[in-house]
C-alpha cells in the first residue's frame, strides 16, 4: 500500500503494459518490507526532456530502470554514466542521487551472464556466439568480456554496426580475440541469440537448423526473446539435448543489479 | 499490487510525507477493484514546470491531486480551469484528458461543504462566518455561497485579500449579503476556522472565549486544521454543546469529489 512516504522507483518505457518489472520489484519491496514501490510510466519520446527535467528535482524518487524506446536517448541526457554505458550508448538504469544527478549504468548483459551462471556456465576462458549487435547484443557481449571469455564472435546484417561494437572491444579488451565472422559452429560453448528473431510466428531461425546440428554438446544456448519464453531457437537446441536459456531469466537475474544500482534493494535480490 | 498495465494518479506537494491521500485513495482503489494506484510525488516548486510538461505526455496518467505549497502555480499553469478554480487563482485537482491537455479544478470548499451536510448541516438559507481568507477560507467561502447561504461574513488580518475576495463573491453571488464584519456574533448558524490557529501549542483562538461564548446553540462550528483533530476551538465549542466538524472529515469528504474529476472513483465515493 502506497503512502504519503512511500519512496518511489520507475519503469520508464512506451508502452509499459506488457513490462514485468513493477511485479518483480514490487514483490521483492514486499518481502524486504520496504516503504518502497515501483511504478511503471508511460512516456513517449517527446517527454523524456522533461522526465529528466523533473527526476532532477522529484525529491522521493531514487531512479528509474529504463526500457524500449528510451535506452539510447536517456543515456544521452542524464549527468553522468559508467563506462560501460558510455561505451554501449545505453543506460537500463538510472540513479537518482541526493543532490538530483542521475547516474546511469547498463546491466541487460550482466543480467544475461548472472542467468548463464545459475546455468552453472562460466565464461571466464570460454568460446562464446553473439548473434544480433543491437541493444541487447552489445551489451551481451560486452558483459562476457567483462566476465572474461577468452574468444568472442558477434555478428549482425548491419556491418557497420559490427564493425563499431567490435573495434569498440577489441580496444576495451586486447586480450580477447574478437571476431566478425562465425566459422567453426563446433568451437562455441555459448551461443546467444541477441535478435528479436523468434517473436512472431514464422520467423526464420538466427541460427539455421545445420549450424544448430553442428553445436558442441556441452554448448549453453540463450536467447533474449521473453515472448515465448521457449523461442523455436531454444526449443531446437532443448530437442538436441543442450542447455538453454530464456530471455524472461535474463530479466529476472538483472532484478538485484537494478535494484541496487538504485539502493533500494541488495544485489542479491 | 502496482504492475505495468496500471493506471496511476498522483499527490503532488513539498514535502509529501504526511499526506494521507495515497492511503484513502489506494483503499478505495482497492474496494473497487480497480487497476489504478495513487502515487505521492514531493515536487519542489522549481519542477513544476517541467512536472506540467510531463504529465501532458505521461499517456498513463490520468491525473493528480495538488497540495501545498502548489495549488496556485499549478493553476496558473495548466490549460483550463473550472470558473471557481479561476475565481479561487487555485487548484487542488487536475484531470488529464485524452489529448493530453490539463484541466483544473478546486474541490476544497466542495469537501467542507460535503463535510457539513454529513452533519445534518444544511448552508442554503443561512448564515456562515469564514475566519480566514487564504486558499481554504475562500475555497470555503465560495463553495458556502454556491450551496446557497444567504448571508456570508469574511475576516482576515490582511484587508486587502478581505477585500478582494469580497468583491468576487459579490459579483458572481449578487444576491448573497457579503459581509466583511463580523459584527453579531450570535446570528450565525455556521462559523468556520480557515486560519492555520491550533495547529501550534499556544496558539491564540480563531475566535475568542467571550465570542464563542456568545454563539447560538445551534450553530455548527468547524475547523480546517487536520492536527490536532480536535483544535482548541473545536474543544471550546464542543464544551458548550455545539455541533463540530473536524479538518480531516473535510479532507475525507473530497475523496470522491477528487477521484470523479480525474475520472477514477465515483462521487460517492
Amino acid at each position: 500500500m502506497i503512502k504519503g512516504s512511500t519512496r518511489l522507483v520507475a519503469i520508464i518505457g512506451s508502452p509499459v503494459v506488457q513490462v514485468k518489472s513493477p511485479e518483480n520489484f514490487n514483490n521483492a519491496f514486499a518481502q524486504a518490507g520496504s516503504d518502497v514501490a515501483m511504478i511503471a510510466m508511460d512516456i513517449p519520446s517527446d517527454g523524456i526532456d522533461a522526465f529528466l527535467s523533473l527526476a532532477r528535482t522529484w525529491q522521493n524518487l531514487d531512479g528509474f530502470v529504463v526500457t524500449i524506446p528510451h535506452k539510447q536517448a536517456i543515456a544521452s541526457g542524464i549527468d553522468s554514466v559508467t563506462q560501460r554505458a558510455a561505451l554501449l550508448g545505453a543506460v537500463n538504469v538510472v540513479r537518482r542521487g541526493a543532490d538530483g544527478q542521475l547516474i546511469g549504468d547498463m546491466v541487460d548483459g550482466l543480467g544475461f551472464v548472472r542467468a548463464a551462471e545459475s546455468h552453472g556456465f562460466t565464461p571466464n576462458g570460454r568460446e562464446a556466439l553473439v548473434i544480433g549487435c543491437g541493444g541487447a547484443g552489445s551489451a551481451i557481449a560486452h558483459a562476457l568480456c567483462e566476465a572474461g571469455v577468452s574468444v568472442l564472435a558477434i555478428c549482425d546484417p548491419d556491418a557497420q554496426r559490427v564493425g563499431r561494437l567490435a573495434s569498440a572491444l577489441a580496444a576495451e579488451f586486447p586480450q580477447i580475440s574478437i571476431a566478425t565472422e562465425i566459422g567453426d559452429h563446433s568451437r562455441y560453448d555459448l551461443v546467444a541469440n541477441a535478435t528479436p528473431l523468434g517473436m512472431q510466428a514464422g520467423d526464420p531461425l538466427p541460427l539455421s537448423a545445420p549450424a544448430i546440428a553442428l553445436l558442441k554438446p556441452t554448448a549453453h544456448v540463450a536467447d533474449v526473446v521473453t515472448s515465448p519464453e521457449v523461442t523455436p531457437f531454444l526449443a531446437a537446441a532443448r530437442a538436441r539435448g543442450l542447455s538453454i536459456q530464456t530471455g524472461p531469466e535474463m530479466a529476472r537475474a538483472q532484478l538485484g543489479l537494478l535494484g541496487a544500482f538504485m539502493g533500494v534493494l541488495s544485489p542479491g535480490d
